[in-house]
């Protein structure tokens, strides 16, 4: 890969402190010091802090996708999206995944795992949001809502999916990114 | 579309209150207090609110995509992204694209038009991100950066971008939807 720089690579900062800027529940504002390796002064740049994310893609055994709807209090508004969550305080990705998948629409499968991450916004946050394909996901319990979620559940054919996306039907764009990933491998290798 | 809830369709919270919880330069954090319609109690949430951004999918003649590498603060690494930014105040999201795409990189093009739209993160930012595509860029200009910015281009094949998407090597969500659109349009009607 060619990189074409003014004088050189980009230089890495060093983040010479980190202060809690505002405690917000599911993420901490920080304000941060940087310094530049070139550059005299320093810059606060200011930051989220946030733990891992999961987003669960489960298929089913007619190779629906499960959808789901929640009032999002960023946007206010309704967002069509996929089943996830934050990743609790020592628990694996898959684990959080088929956890936040049971809680959210009482949905179980088989063979769960990683297809891939994304950092949701390397400018402003400094974590990973986890991909979780689930397979022959079937229906088993009643949903267990946390205290303010409220969701509706519903299962797509897999090309319609495909299609919201494209149509900005969905447009979460961890969802986008996530079903993005999942395209690429059932189109490797379906089933 | 079923959707299979507990008792109905998901309600819309009324948001009773906005306050800016801290101004951190290009995004404020808010307090929002909110009542859900059937339910007692109101609940304090936090979301971030921003001006749209603006990313852009710039073609070479010889159909390669333009690829940025910067330090990013959040995620204190490196990030490998297309060129955008914030869209100013009462820009639009294509002269937005261009702006970022000559300043960035001193690439301009044609033909420039949006592909999509998503939001970054409906649970706690407010804001689209718009995507632009731009066509038969060619480097005529000096890059002008920002005071903090420090930018590495590179040209990559579209088939290898893809593929970067797909190992990981390209993970900024908002870079992998804005991707994962352009190559359903390019799939359909290339060049």
């Amino acid at each position: 890969m060619s990189i074409q720089s003014k004088n050189s690579e980009p230089r890495e900062w060093e983040i010479q402190s980190r202060h809690l800027h505002a405690d917000c529940r599911v993420f901490s504002v920080l304000r941060k010091k940087c310094k530049h390796p070139d550059r005299d002064s320093t810059r606060d740049f200011f930051s989220l802090s946030s733990p891992d994310w999961v987003n669960v893609v489960a298929v089913t055994p007619q190779r629906e996708v499960l959808l789901i709807k929640q009032f999002r209090f960023g946007v206010e508004d309704f967002a069509l999206e996929i089943p996830g969550g934050i990743i609790d305080e020592g628990e694996d990705a898959v684990t959080a995944g088929l956890r936040e998948l049971k809680e959210e629409t009482g949905y179980v499968g088989e063979n769960a795992r990683i297809i891939g991450n994304v950092w949701p916004n390397p400018a402003i946050m400094d974590n990973r949001c986890w991909f979780v394909l689930v397979k022959n996901v079937v229906k088993k319990f009643e949903s267990e809502w946390d205290g303010d979620e409220e969701i509706g559940v519903s299962l797509e054919e897999m090309e319609t999916v495909f299609r919201m996306v494209e149509e900005g039907t969905i447009k979460h764009a961890l969802v986008v990114s996530a079903l993005s990933l999942f395209r690429a491998i059932w189109a490797e290798k379906p089933g």
